[in-house]
């Protein structure tokens, strides 16, 4: 319970409006995209600008209370759900873009405007953010930095953190730091900012980022190849990465996905193990590139092969695509997710695939798997019937068979998502060594722990 | 001075022969590539496995030795003056390939391999490592990743932490530990390995780091064209910039760079505002880019435009680029150096170059002006006569009038060098409010601070 003298304190900083803690919005507030247990916090606060978040973390520190960070709620491993109550920090009404700097290619936003939305106000002077997950129509870029997102572009582009130059930051204590600078280069001192970029709201809450952008990728041009195997579109993968042809994005989507996505969007995609391939550049390039392409697939025998010829029919596509998600959970009734999200260096992904196909089989468990296969990083999404007892204690162990795989083929427990709460335990296997080191550096930046308490440590 | 009891220790640990105390020897590890004061250690290891630097760790640890580790001593900013004496732990003969990864695009190296050898081994297998600064035919991997090294290839492939996957690295008390991951994206907790590189041997010693590579660059085009004014050369530079012709170097060299070349290397090159662009791709294709490039210097009145049309032509221009660092320290007697690396966002170039010009006039000092123009990453070298008394001290005060004005600018006191000791002062101006929390996490990291002592922070 937080105390009404708190809550007076807090609304003397925010305003009486933005300080809520009515039923609806705190159970808004207590769970994420991910079928983690929800958790209710105390209150919600919407601040507006940095020195009310300044406000907000000043009157929590001398208080103690909890604080977890939240943008649009759009994680997948638990990492805004407010484990241990508190005060949820909700920064999604600060939303403004701060300033486009043209001529640098760089531009300061505020942490909740969302993917979509910042890159359609970009559009008007040419740019482009060109690093965001599948989910940045509904994801906010505060939350993409502080768990440094990935995605379909980043075979080409890299992930969300790649583009972050700069960050203003306020720590536990209240104070505003910056981090980082608007020079392309800069080792001035320790970097902080990679430090801070995936720290999931533990370290600090971002209240400014300078994002580093492109010019607008005007010509794309999109393949979609199906092949009967999994192993023989990994092949033609490796082919096409090993062979320099640059691709945007390098998409897997194995049968499963693609029954879901049929069903659930009345397409008729072959049931097969599907490649997405988007090229950027100049036409005439792109389409011997397609071609070379085309090529090094029909070593692998596929049964279809399609370049786009419209935009319609690329947009059609991949909506397709970024409807697995939501396909998957509508699949069934009282429908649970445990989402997979591993790493493998990519010389790895036919034995990781194997093991994936073995323990789909000796599981019974309905499995679909995808991802973004130019990174070697793959969603193995695990679902299971909320109202059967053992139905999540089985989804665990399988997946958990599956990151263990992972990390044995010298990958990671998780490429993309983060730890937050479902992969600490793995956290642990991967990286036990330096634990403590990154234990004692939450304490230098959160000395009363109560930034985002529980998530990515036990 | 270090007492036989430890010397013993020392030779029980690593063998006799690497246990040296020779005047010469030490002498040699009491400076850098630059004119910071040197230091004489008392003791100079050569461990060759990491187990052998643990072990000296451990000593050092018990013994309370300050610890400099070092590569081939061509830093620039002090970074491995052994400045409280003690130990330098240097690191060249751990020079192994370890294991080269070609399907991943991977190699694991030991730290004091240089660069130019690596890439002479990695083309066995077609691989080449593409971020390396202008000295990697002297400069050893180890360091280039400890200073988070930049370079000429920068603009269009990033810094060499960028490459950077994994790290084995020895802490302060002796334990070994891995940080980072051979899976191409995680977010497996803080990001250690960032914080380590570029952490400049203040952290922890790498032992072996997992570098991400490119295949070889078979098709390289070198365009040499020259500007009566400096801000034309600029103004072309951000034309191409903007352009997205994805250039694989622009550098600068301003008319007094050019004149103590042509001196040095007996050329006959323009004394006037010179850029370098290298493209990197299909030849059709690059010679069509070469054409774009022309018409936008054209636009700024180029005095003469060259595509070098042969290999021998291109590297004969790149040694006279990489000259110029010698071509400068022999232009005249007893001379000194203040080498300047200061970035800036490229937008404020022009308003840059011009306070140098205005400085360079004011101060009547020599100078001369070179760098990576692509990134904003500047070195304005000035030199002094160290025999005359307040030369260093002219110095100095032109440098810092140059670096404050980067920093006002939106820029950096450091691109590519690192703080060592010459950048101290100025790391307070640039990031004052982080330097307590970069101070506790050193302390973390090494908390009886043996490790390079007296660097980054004064």
């Amino acid at each position: 319970m937080i105390s009404n003298e708190i809550i007076s304190q807090f609304k003397a900083a925010l305003g009486e409006n933005s300080v809520v803690n009515d039923e609806t919005d705190l159970s808004r507030h207590s769970h994420d995209a991910s079928s983690h247990p929800s958790q209710m916090p105390g209150l919600v606060l919407y601040p507006v600008n940095t020195q009310q978040v300044a406000k907000c973390l000043k009157i929590a520190s001398d208080n103690r209370l909890p604080v977890t960070p939240c943008g649009k709620l759009t994680s997948l491993e638990g990492n805004s759900v407010p484990q241990a109550g508190g005060i949820v920090l909700d920064l999604s009404s600060m939303k403004k873009i701060i300033k486009v700097y043209p001529d640098d290619f760089q531009v300061i936003v505020e942490p909740g405007i969302v993917g979509e939305a910042l890159n359609q106000e970009l559009a008007k002077y040419h740019l482009y953010f060109p690093a965001f997950p599948a989910s940045s129509h509904i994801a906010s870029i505060g939350g993409m930095i502080a768990n440094n997102a990935g995605g379909m572009y980043a075979v080409k582009y890299g992930v969300v953190g790649d583009w972050v130059m700069a960050l203003e930051v306020v720590l536990a204590c209240g104070e505003i730091i910056k981090v980082g600078s608007r020079s392309i280069k800069s080792v001035a001192g320790f970097d902080l900012k990679s430090l801070l970029v995936g720290s999931e709201g533990t370290l600090g809450i971002i209240t400014q980022a300078t994002l580093k952008l492109i010019p607008v990728i005007t010509q794309k041009f999109l393949i979609k190849v199906c092949f009967p195997l999994v192993k023989q579109s990994v092949a033609a993968t490796l082919s096409i990465l090993l062979s320099n042809l640059e691709p945007g994005a390098i998409e897997f989507l194995d049968a499963s996905s693609i029954k879901h996505i049929n069903h659930y969007k009345s397409l008729r995609w072959n049931e097969e193990a599907t490649l997405l391939i988007e090229l950027h550049g100049e036409e005439k390039e792109m389409k011997a590139r397609a071609e070379r392409i085309r090529k090094l697939c029909q070593k692998e025998n596929y049964t279809s092969f399609l370049l786009a010829q419209t935009q319609e029919e690329m947009k059609k596509i991949w909506e397709g695509r970024k409807a697995v998600h939501p396909a998957v959970m509508a699949s069934a009734p009282n429908l649970a997710l445990v989402p997979g999200d591993v790493g493998v260096p990519i010389s790895r992904i036919p034995d990781f695939m194997e093991w994936v196909e073995k323990v789909q089989k000796e599981s019974g468990l309905t499995m679909a798997t995808f991802g973004h296969v130019g990174d070697g990083n793959f969603h193995v999404w695990i679902t299971y019937d909320r109202t059967i007892p053992d139905g999540l204690q089985k989804a665990k162990v399988a997946a958990g068979k599956i990151v263990e795989q992972a990390l044995w083929l010298g990958g990671t427990c998780t490429a993309e998502h983060g730890v937050g709460i479902g992969k600490r335990d793995f956290l642990l296997q991967e990286h036990g060594d330096t634990i403590e080191l990154m234990k004692k550096i939450k304490n230098v930046f959160d000395p009363l722990g109560i930034l985002n308490p529980g998530k990515i440590f036990a």
